[in-house]
């Protein structure tokens, strides 16, 4: 069962918008076994959408446009999507006195323009009763046509709630299909490389695959089949493989994220933590309060850049910035243990580098950070000498300092071995 | 002149790494004048990449594909474009020997799989003589190819420093071509919509777009003419109309990012920053120290998510939370001012609010945001209710916090009116 998704806008093909919407949602979609085959963006065109209409339901099962369904002149698809399909535009009642409600609601005038939201080609079913932009789809004999607003709150809503409901019911699985991802961190390409090689082989119907998600590596295990009980087994089977092979190093699967795992680690221990940034500059403390519910585990964080915040707030030694530089070992342990007391909490951590582009030095060079960790077993830090620019320095500084504290919390490592280690 | 971009990958097509670099490509081609009409990810499959490579060839100027150019099994662009150009596969002898170096420099043993990177559909030229990934390109006729490995830096150095110079040397533009945006940050779409309303019609070869980045609004000008002096002339009139329309709603211009314009401010006029952040938890922080420089600027942040963080670093009465809440005007105003005073700096700006899901009462519901600004004029605050979920709350608080910062270094404005206020 594969579809492809045709993302509809001039400000997606002009690159002033990221297409994520379609990405997401043919990871959702892969999640459940139907797999896409292609992702295509195209400016509003109505050629162009008539076009690939045609085309991507030639080919395809299923086919989800997203975009171009609102009332401006911009808004082209309904009209291609009609003549790609050789049907009339009609005018939808429902939807016209939805429009006209929402205009009452709103105290707006009534609005001509506004009702070309309600002419769509004929036969298509309206995704939901709630709001005029509301996306619809056309049953076509063995195939299925979505249409979804490209506003991301709606799209994504309408893919959860009703597409994948939908193809559920009239394009069900032929076969089983299961998905599963592995996220690691703290190996690079190479070793995962090397730890795979010819594993996919030992089985039919499964497929091994893995990619750098710069810091992380995620490892992709797809298996076929045509039994549930016997895919499901083989699935078990082979993730448990996989866990044998990378043990400490798989930090989630699927949709987690490394300061997810943490948070619930920590809330099931009860513990608490605090943070002291200098060359993440907040990194993160950002990326652990994006996660509803932090506030439960997380006290404080210090942003610390300059040297006085350091000493001030966190009690580092005037003297050991002096004589070690504020990127150096016992700085980096005093921060880590400045926060944890200021704050009492279980752990603290402190982070203090040289993220580039300037700032380095032939002892130094961008790149060059130490980690300090802070718990009841004492204060230890750890040099790393991370590579790329800024952002890359600054984004494998804050996940190196998060997956440290995961070790501890599951497996109790103090220090843990990782790449990137540099021997001061 | 218009061309298309063919992003190959599993990976991509899988929505497990976001196609991000495509639409870099395509906003970097688009400021040179280049259009893009399509930007299609598929899997690494031959027989969809052989399509792609003839179809978008025969209907465009040039085409710039990515990914597949490595030496696993997966990597099957070279064959396929050979094939659709209807070419041999030749080997590479400069491509080889840089291969085998690469080899000894690292000291890996010879690795013939590694040889496939070497093998190039006949006629190809490498695009630099340094990494056996290089990429390459193809003149055919009136048309370009370019092959370009799927790996982001790789990506991005190229499509600089090779692609954009090959275009403009092999398919200069007929005719002139300009293109400029403008940030905006404080009004709503429909604000904007009204403003925009019919301008583009008062001159010809003038196109006006406008597109919702939330917590942003980005409005596109485009021009097109004959002649360069007269493209020109029009742009600069018909950007002083769009300055005149949105004035201090303007923040920057084309790759411009909130916290790099108030970088650029603060060290022009030598002041600095500090932050005191709850419901952002170092959101701002994380912003401000993810540009180049700013240590100069930015002195420290404080997360102070717990109440004790509030009152033992920053001051803020104890009273004062317990009398009116953490999100209050006088915590803010409170912590504004604690911040400034503890770092010496000459802002300050202090941020609580509820970012959700939980925590929100009928009072204070979730979105509520108070934000605190303290400068040499003195401390205010003002109360704010944003829209969406956590992550698009603690978003819209972190650039209001940043522009209120801009209103006031540029204009002097102390509390600016915004969408989003509230009475409290």
């Amino acid at each position: 069962m594969a579809g492809a998704i045709l993302a509809i806008g001039n400000e997606l093909v002009e690159g002033r918008i990221l297409n994520r919407t379609s990405f997401w949602a043919a990871r959702q979609l892969l999640f459940r076994g139907y797999e896409i085959k292609e992702i295509n963006t195209i400016p509003d065109e109505p050629a162009l959408i008539e076009h690939y209409v045609k085309d991507f339901l030639n080919r395809y099962d299923f086919l989800i446009v997203s975009g171009g369904l609102g009332p401006t002149s911009d808004d082209l698809t309904n009209a291609a999507v009609a003549r790609a399909l050789d049907r009339q535009i009609i005018r939808f009642k429902e939807m016209e006195k939805r429009i006209r409600e929402r205009e009452k609601a709103y105290g707006l005038p009534e609005n001509p323009l506004r009702l070309k939201m309600a002419d769509l080609p004929e036969g298509a079913e309206l995704l939901t009763d709630k709001h005029p932009m509301a996306g619809y789809f056309l049953k076509l004999k063995e195939k299925l046509l979505f249409c979804l607003p490209g506003v991301p709150e709606e799209f994504e809503f309408l893919l959860k709630e009703k597409v994948i409901p939908l193809l559920e019911k009239f394009l069900p699985l032929k076969g089983i299909f299961l998905f599963k991802l592995f996220k690691l961190f703290g190996l690079n390409e190479a070793e995962v490389n090397l730890a795979l090689e010819g594993l996919e082989r030992q089985w039919k119907n499964v497929s091994i695959g893995y990619y750098p998600c710069t810091p992380e590596i995620h490892v992709s295990l797809r298996i076929k089949g045509s039994q549930k009980e016997e895919a499901e087994k083989l699935l078990d089977k082979v993730s448990q493989k996989i866990k044998e092979l990378f043990g400490p190093y798989i930090f989630g699967e699927n949709e987690d994220l490394l300061e997810g795992v943490i948070g619930k680690l920590l809330l099931e221990r009860k513990e608490t933590l605090a943070l002291a940034e200098s060359c993440t500059g907040g990194l993160v403390a950002s990326r652990i309060t994006r996660i509803p519910g932090s506030s439960a585990y997380f006290e404080r964080g210090v942003v610390s850049y300059s040297n006085e915040a350091k000493i001030e707030i966190l009690g580092v030694p005037e003297e050991d910035i002096k004589t070690f530089g504020a990127v150096s070992e016992p700085v980096a342990k005093a921060m880590a243990e400045g926060v944890k007391k200021l704050a009492k909490t279980t752990y603290g951590i402190g982070i203090t580098g040289i993220a580039g582009p300037t700032g380095g030095t032939k002892d130094k060079p961008v790149g060059t950070v130490w980690i300090g960790f802070s718990c009841k077993d004492g204060t230890v830090a750890q040099c790393f000498l991370f590579p790329g620019n800024r952002h890359t320095v600054q984004d494998y500084a804050a996940s190196t300092a998060l997956d440290w504290l995961r070790r501890y919390l599951r497996y109790g490592t103090l220090i843990p071995g990782y790449q990137f280690t540099c021997k001061h």
